[in-house]
C-alpha cells in the first residue's frame, strides 16, 4: 500500500475528530489520546480496538497509562508512512471510544 | 505507603527476571519488555495483568507495540517513587508472561 503525501494526509487529520501527527523521529504517524472513567473502561476499549486490529490486520501501538487514559498510534512499518488503512483503523478506533 | 530507597531497590531489582530501572525525568519506576508470537498473544497477556493490577488496584502503564511486545512499567504515583507494591505486582506480571 502505498504511502501518502503531506496533502492528503492534511487532508484525512482535518475529516478525523483528535488524531494528530505524532512528534518522533520515526516514519510519520498518527496518534489520539482516550480517557475513560477507569482503568477497566480503558481496557475494555484496548480489547475493542484490539479485535478491530486483529480483524484488519493492522495494529496500533497502544499505551494504557495514567489508570485511565489510552494513546493509540497507527503508522503503517511495512510502507514506512501512512497509508489509507491507518487512517480507515483511527476511524473506526475513534466509533469504539 | 513508603518508597524504597537505592538499596532496597536494587535488593528488589536483582530478584527479579528482566526487569530494570526506566530511563527519564520523572519519579523511580521499573519496566520489562516481554515479546509473544503475535498480536492475539500479546493482548491476552495485557489482559491477564490487567485483572491482576484490578485485584491489586496497582496498575503498570502498558504499551502493546511492535503488533507481538508489551512493556510494563510500574510506579507508585501516590507514593512519588517505587514501593513494595510495585515489586509485588512485577514479579506476578512477569509469572503470567
Amino acid at each position: 500500500m502505498a504511502t501518502l503525501g503531506e496533502q492528503d494526509i492534511a487532508a484525512r487529520l482535518a475529516g478525523l475528530d483528535g488524531w494528530r501527527l505524532a512528534d518522533g523521529a520515526g516514519p510519520a504517524a498518527i496518534e489520539r489520546d482516550f480517557e475513560f472513567a477507569d482503568f477497566a473502561a480503558a481496557l475494555a476499549f484496548v480489547n475493542r480496538v484490539g479485535e478491530a486490529a486483529e480483524a484488519a490486520n493492522h495494529h496500533p501501538d497502544i499505551l494504557l497509562h495514567g489508570w485511565n487514559k489510552v494513546r493509540l498510534t497507527f503508522s503503517t512499518h511495512s510502507a514506512g508512512g501512512l497509508t489509507e488503512s491507518d487512517f480507515d483503523l483511527a476511524a473506526r478506533s475513534g466509533a469504539l471510544s
